[in-house]
């Protein structure tokens, strides 16, 4: 099997370490603008060699990650380049905008729209993880827009490395991602500026902090470059879930300034029943 | 050595597995309004046996892990019965109005005001964890205010539980918790609530939930009870650190809706440098 993995950090070397371990015998291409990223993942085995768009034509399957702005305008180009019988699968975090990017294109036939739920705050392929995607949630878009034999093979791969598989329109995908993820992002990212801002002359201050605050900031180290272009596609999605955010911890802190603690300890206890929903969300070993 | 552990949760009971470790023949009593609570902690062998206020006169060390609430009210009560050789630490969240309610108290001397910056979103006897103490932050306000010895005594026990130990102010205390521990936990659970209220209907959109939401969704779980008393206790830094966190995102959705993407990015640049202060924060093993 020849794969092309464009855009060699995290997602697409999680990947490519995947798909090595259950095909010994694959020929992993990587393509990369980050020359340094490619002579690493080249140095920890994550790749087999380094290609260029001119690799696409022979490949039997080529798996995109790279930033959302990047995405809609390189996939077009991909599709312009790879064979008949290549499989493109995307990784990008919005969808409607990059299904919209190639929907009149003559090879659409060839292309999956996927959005994997998996990752760490980290990135680059040292960020890279076996196993990454085992017992996550890949969420398919129009997948009835793509030929059947390649949807196949796609899913075939996808199924390998223990993924439950989630059909969705790609509309729907970028309301609900709003909520379940890009918030979750931007609440951790003020988070930490307001503890920053505050604290800024006070290093030792950070010694009170414990696992919790660890915990609500982690995703503040996330990167500024792959967040930008995805808070832009969806910025209808996430200036309303922030309105909502925004609303709800002003309310909160009006019960407080108005001794309402009766209601403060109810909107809590309304909420502990998060409990039971993240029951099914398998977490990320570090 | 006699050991009275009052509230025998998860911060009591964790207090008391580590006791038993390192002092096999320490007697340790339990003492908790909620009388299955301290069945559990007898069953899971983490108390010796159960108590009142009447076990005060001869312990050694007296911990109080208790809602704080319910310490400001109990905390007089508890230094009135203690004999003149007990150590009593409290392991409240808030410092100022504690240590308040013992000032002109005739024992205050036997009183050392504690915090350890440990814990889990769990809670009850069932929760407690051996080490939950080793590695982290204990802050210890007003030391000066408690005799001697048993300053010493209390101390060794957290230095054999491989805490480090942290001087402060109560007021300097309150103010900056607020912002590591306190904040965090509201923006979690309004986090929490914005999803679950969006999303009521649609169960299915929990499977696009990742674990970056788990993280900063996590503290949602916590205790009502343990909580409603903590912001009412601290309420001004709260709704200073609020207005804040409220004024940072509203900001930042202005400059979505205004496109101004290059300052989203520079917000979020700016805000990775907690990548280097997170360093210093240990994970709680779960």
């Amino acid at each position: 099997m020849d794969v092309v993995v464009i855009g060699i950090g995290l997602i697409g070397g999680s990947f490519a370490k995947d798909v090595k371990k259950m095909h010994p015998h694959a020929n992993i291409i990587g393509v990369d603008k980050n020359e340094a990223h490619l002579e690493e993942a080249m140095s920890l085995g994550i790749i087999d060699g380094k290609g260029s768009y001119g690799s696409l034509e022979t490949a039997d399957m080529v798996y995109v990650s790279i930033p959302v702005n990047v995405l809609v305008t390189e996939l077009p180009k991909i599709l312009d380049t790879v064979g008949d019988e290549t499989v493109v699968m995307d990784a990008g975090s919005t969808k409607r905008l990059i299904c919209e990017s190639v929907a009149d294109h003559p090879k659409r036939r060839n292309f999956m729209a996927c959005h994997p739920i998996a990752g760490t705050e980290f990135s680059g392929p040292s960020a890279a993880l076996e196993g990454l995607y085992a017992e996550k949630t890949m969420i398919i878009c129009e997948v009835e827009k793509t030929a059947f034999k390649l949807q196949e093979r796609a899913l075939a791969v996808f199924q390998e490395m223990g993924m439950r598989i989630r059909y969705m329109n790609p509309v729907a995908h970028d309301k609900h991602i709003a909520y379940v993820s890009h918030l979750s992002h931007i609440s951790s990212f003020m988070l930490g500026k307001t503890v920053i801002e505050k604290e800024k002359n006070e290093r030792d201050i950070f010694d009170m902090a414990g696992s919790g605050f660890e915990s609500t900031v982690r995703l503040a180290k996330s990167s500024p470059d792959m967040w930008t272009p995805i808070f832009e596609q969806n910025k209808d999605n996430v200036v309303e879930t922030l309105e909502e955010y925004i609303q709800n911890l002003t309310t909160f802190k009006q019960l407080i300034m108005d001794n309402d603690f009766e209601n403060v300890h109810l909107e809590m206890s309304n909420t502990n029943k998060i409990k039971q929903i993240l029951k099914g969300i398998p977490l990320t070993k570090k």
